[in-house]
């Protein structure tokens, strides 16, 4: 019933896609997510080594002059369901309908895009809910020289980190540009999927001891739901490391050389996270196999059981059976001790079974 | 009876393909679908910003001159199965016979040709019928410079968004040249993609409700439906990727600049919707280890039930056939209170077992 | 024991390949094949566009003009397992040792060799025999600017729509040179690969069924059986992409412009044949995961049975016996419904067992 | 339990590496090892072809000298907890943050990074400890012209080789540069893979024999263990190759030509490490396989001791119960030898029972 | 018993190997094997076109002139544990002491590897035992200009052909020089590869029809036998394919233009040899599975056996036990013909299970 109920949400998002795009010219801004209409708020972070600057507005024209200005500033674009204030913001910026469609598609696979004068990218943001489940949360980039503009659907973010050290005043990240910027933000989001591995690392050890233990139709259920959240998260995170390669093989002239080896240990930790996801999978799939077998084993000793009583008291019965009947001619029956006789019998009989199932370890 | 009835048709067109085109010259146009010979029909949409016109004909040698026209045209053959007809076209627009041959070959897999004065591709449509099956129809596309010819054996298609959008005046699409149509229609087709992807994913989500709850063989040859399905439909859109990207990275002067944006964005969906494809084969495949994992408790479920009804009483029937001996000398059989005793030994045993049996979980 | 024999000479076969070959030098010409030794019979047609002429002759030196005569000419070289025919006629027309061994090797796997003035292939060509079995037949062409060479074990072949459409007269393939006539016959021995992918596709949709009807373990075999045929067709099948792909791809004077397109068109074909085997390799391996899951049903059912029986009349087996105690003192013997009531006493437990399975979803 | 113990710290550890990362600047220090905080101390030793000089010491200012001095010089950093030693060690020898950031980093992945005028290399040591138990412990080395450091957590390590050899004076190790050193060290590394590979497989023979002898769930559990130990130990060793393969294909100007012939063969044992890995890794697979089928043989086994009781003694039962129906009108009863004629019948039957299955080859 | 004796030395072989090398320099030469210390011996074959003369030696020095001498020479060293005659053969011949130290290692993976002046080759050479076991054994050659040395641990070998073809002096191997000597040993192994690929085919074959047959334990330990063989013979022969690739890509001076057809047709053994292991991998993993579903079988017909016996017979007993209760008032017992129309009640259930049993195809 439960997972009944969680599932249907998921097929209703699905299924507006292509009920909403399909028929519509590309290039056509789209919002696609679950949150209901809410007017989106411009916060923003204006900053040098020396000052920084910090404030909320929700008026695009009177950051129009930002793209080139003299400082750096971080505009984060909080709540994207407003397709009109979207599409009017890109055009202040001089951003293409493209890039605008696929910020705002909350369904859109993680790119990086060089737009020449600027970069665009789309990342997925996951982190752990305080119950403990992931949370998925589109995120997008524009990098322009001096101005970074993240577009994301909800306050909530991985990004705190970033704006403490900004407002440290102390930390590299005031002495560089907006590049430095960008590349802190995609290692923010990077940095916490090593908090979902951990996650999903720790769901496997537990699986695992509970198969061991007491391998319920539950269990098996956990570990395949266990295997499409390895799945889900995979498609997410998988084209990170080619996104991240392909824009230090890039040469644009916005990230500059300084930033260049920051960005190949963000492709380490790229390559590190992609390794660990094809372990994690091959390990829930060992999991099944184990439960399979322990399912085995479980069948194993309840047949033991039962062919252990069976093949001892039913003989024994057919004995009682054969002295029960009624011939007049019995002679067993009139001898004063054929009754104990018999019993002896089936004394020996029962403990000559008694050995032969220890003798074949079924006890 | 059904799965056999459904069967049937498939099995005979297939066969019909070696039968039909064995021996046959390469070049030689075969139309190989299953629809009964009708007259094509061309449907012409002409346009420019100003000016649209829509009409029906079936006079190829009129639209000759709508190659090199100052206007763009989309000529829609509807039906491809008069063989002669696709002939005279091809005749008239200077088309070459293997390409003919293609564009009738309702096996053909998909594929983009460059013919250097004209592209040519084939495609299949895929789209849901009212029973939510999945429909396939082979669609060829052949773009000139001022003019993109369709060839599709039944009206129905997965075009009426685009045209839709060039009655419309006021779109993108009325601006731009024969390309962008090409484009627009190949786009569409890949739109509708989403649609049987969602249809798929709603499938496994119902199969894997049913797996849990009620496993029955029925289930198990549903999904081995689906994953013959999934199968099928990733043969018809996998090489969509490759081909796509190839027509990105080909220089052919047909492809203006201004669509190459649009088509990279095409080729991010290819490459998304072979991503979901390859996560529900891996699903649809976890499914069956679902079903064989539920059989196998089942199976302990029923077992149980046996072995505890076996345990408690085959051994109770034990007693009661001692004490119906017909001894002489059974001196139990003569005491006031020995069926008593007897009863009482038995749900002592009876207890017991419980017991037993409750300890080891199996209750 | 059908299956014993069958396999016999397969192995018998095998072990003589390593048996004749090794320690000989390598150049030297082995026939590997099953076939008695007999006579070899060229089969000429010499054909340009006005004429065609055919004749049989075992007399190779009258060939030797041919090679750069003014008409094509298709020598068809029926059996080859006279080694030092095939020596003689290496001899006249100037082939390379290693290329003749190729050429008897009925073993060997397709290749396409280019030695400058002449290109070498070795094929695969598949039929069905009348039992709807699959045939291979070795087959091995060697294309000179004017002369097609043909070796073949047997007169059979799948060449006689190649060589209908020359006799036509009209056809293009009278009008083009010998490459045309080398692609046609590669496309014709594709073309037959359609024919055997269908039989294959056949054999699963029936095997699909009788696992789902009544999976026999002798299904199983035929599935086993199944699997190894797609594993050989495979093997055979498999190369020829890469073979023509090289063949469009390298730039052999031999092979001229106008027939590069139709290469292009059997390399489609290729592509298709192995993506298809692919599909055939995973839905046979499908089918014997379905007949696992339509055993492990069947076992439910037969427990169920048996769980059904003996927990319903082991308890009352057990009533039974306990009146059938002979205790001197047991009053319920003597009252008047006694009987009665124990019957009553059965039957309200099997209608509650009954009860009990039912809701079970047992019966 | 001893499982429980066992994985618990491992969650805690991993669980930490989030937890200490996130949110801190990239380039920050970060131990993340299991070890309390200790003093570091270098380990010095100073060579030529003459001379060699071992000694102690913690202060790093003293060796800044080393890094161009006319000696080769091996400093090893023995504890790696002490984040601010380390970064004035870094500060001393001009080491990049990032650098130093991957050094006391245990949890960073295999890797070699070339900063031009140094390389940097992090690396998995691998050992048995004395109870047999796969102990891995971080090693990073920097290459300068003529000094190496090595950092490591502990003292034990797999280097003795390489210091006897280096004491021997003998050696070509004395005669050859720091790069030499640098691959001695790697070699060394790799060369103790071999022990690894060796405990592995013979863990593998071990579960063979025990499968096939007596497969408990325990074997199962210890079977899914070992393939979780290939997992990890793959994780670490498998990117070698790559680095090797990569060192090789460098120019740096720190491999001096002469070192080359040497990291080829370095990366020949990688190549066959990795083989080997894969072998494993599939043998591993294979056992749970075997496992699954024995267990099956024994339920086999059971049912077959249950169905032969129960087919013998059942219908024997039966025989006996109707001669004990208290019938008035029996005439069997009162025949004289009525008895011993259902004896007969019995012993008729428990014969052709045991013939039945007999032939049936399941006694 | 016999398969653990089988094993143990296997064990014992690898320990060493990490014991002998671990610590040593890297190009020092040690024996691997499992021979005794022999003396090596030189089995010397000089030849040109006209004369060919063999004689045996174990004085190096004397050869030291063959390395450039007007004949081609062929020095076999057979027995390579001396280490010391290896080396001082190394300083005779200017080989370097890598090379050595792979020539003597019996554990080396296959190899290629060009030192300019000579090509070194490390092979495995399987073949067949009297009792048809698979031997390995470990050889190197080396190729100078004029000369061949081979290095192999015992007399036997594969090159039996290689030296009659030699001898008979009318061969192409006496007018050609080392590079072809060099090339028909490697084939000589190649060709002795395709009979170990038909003894496991035949195994394959065997174990198919016992499989089918009677599925014993026994059969399954010999389907895991023959996959470690797959997995061992394909590690020893895969990497051939690459390394003939490799030196017919390279552009040693050392082999001649008219050689490399040859090693071309070789090359494509290869090929062969690698699809038809990966097909026999294929079929021995269908194996198992053909197993597992024949143990279904049969504890289904197992089942089958114990439900119609335990369903026929348990009711019948039920109902005797009715009438053998010991009620006064039960007044079927007292009726004339009760005790038939019992008879009869039985009879027709009887009669009805078996339809029953007969309509679900049990029987």
């Amino acid at each position: 019933m439960a997972t009944n109920k969680k599932k249907q949400p998921s097929v209703k998002k699905k299924n507006s896609r292509a009920r909403r795009k399909i028929g519509k010219a590309p290039g056509t801004i789209t919002y696609l997510g679950k949150r209901e209409k809410t007017a989106s708020v411009l916060k923003v972070i204006e900053y040098d080594e020396q000052k920084l600057e910090e404030f909320e507005t929700s008026d695009v024209d009177a950051l129009a002059s930002f793209r080139a200005g003299p400082c750096t500033s971080w505009i984060d674009v909080v709540g994207i369901n407003d397709e009109s204030f979207i599409e009017h913001l890109g055009k202040v910026f001089g951003l293409n309908p493209l890039l605008l469609e696929d910020a705002v598609n909350t369904e859109q696979r993680p790119k990086i895009d060089d737009y020449g004068d600027y970069l665009f990218g789309v990342f997925k943001m996951l982190y752990l809910d305080e119950q403990k489940n992931i949370v998925s949360e589109h995120v997008a980039l524009v990098l322009f020289e001096n101005t970074v503009i993240l577009f994301q659907e909800l306050e909530e973010d991985v990004f705190s980190g970033v704006r403490n050290r900004l407002r440290a005043k102390t930390g590299r990240i005031r002495a560089r540009g907006a590049d430095y910027l960008f590349f802190a933000l995609i290692d923010s989001i990077i940095d916490h999927y090593f908090e979902i591995l951990e996650s999903i690392n720790a769901k496997i050890e537990i699986l695992e001891e509970e198969v061991y233990q007491d391998p319920t139709p539950e269990v098996a259920h956990r570990i395949q739901d266990l295997k499409k959240e390895v799945l889900k998260v995979r498609k997410w995170i998988f084209p990170m490391r080619e996104l991240v390669g392909r824009l230090l093989d890039s040469e644009s002239k916005l990230i500059s050389k300084d930033t260049q080896p920051f960005l190949r240990d963000a492709l380490d930790h790229c390559v590190e996270i992609n390794e660990s996801l094809q372990i994690y999978r091959e390990m829930s799939m060992s999991l099944m196999e184990m439960y399979m077998s322990n399912m085995s084993n479980k069948m194993n000793e309840v047949m033991k059981v039962l062919t252990i009583m069976a093949s001892i008291f039913i003989p024994l019965t057919f004995i009682a059976g054969i002295y029960g009947m009624n011939f007049k001619n019995m002679p067993e029956l009139n001898t004063e001790y054929g009754y104990y006789v018999v019993w002896g019998l089936m004394i020996v009989l029962f403990i000559g079974m008694l050995f032969y199932f220890k003798r074949k370890q079924w006890l």
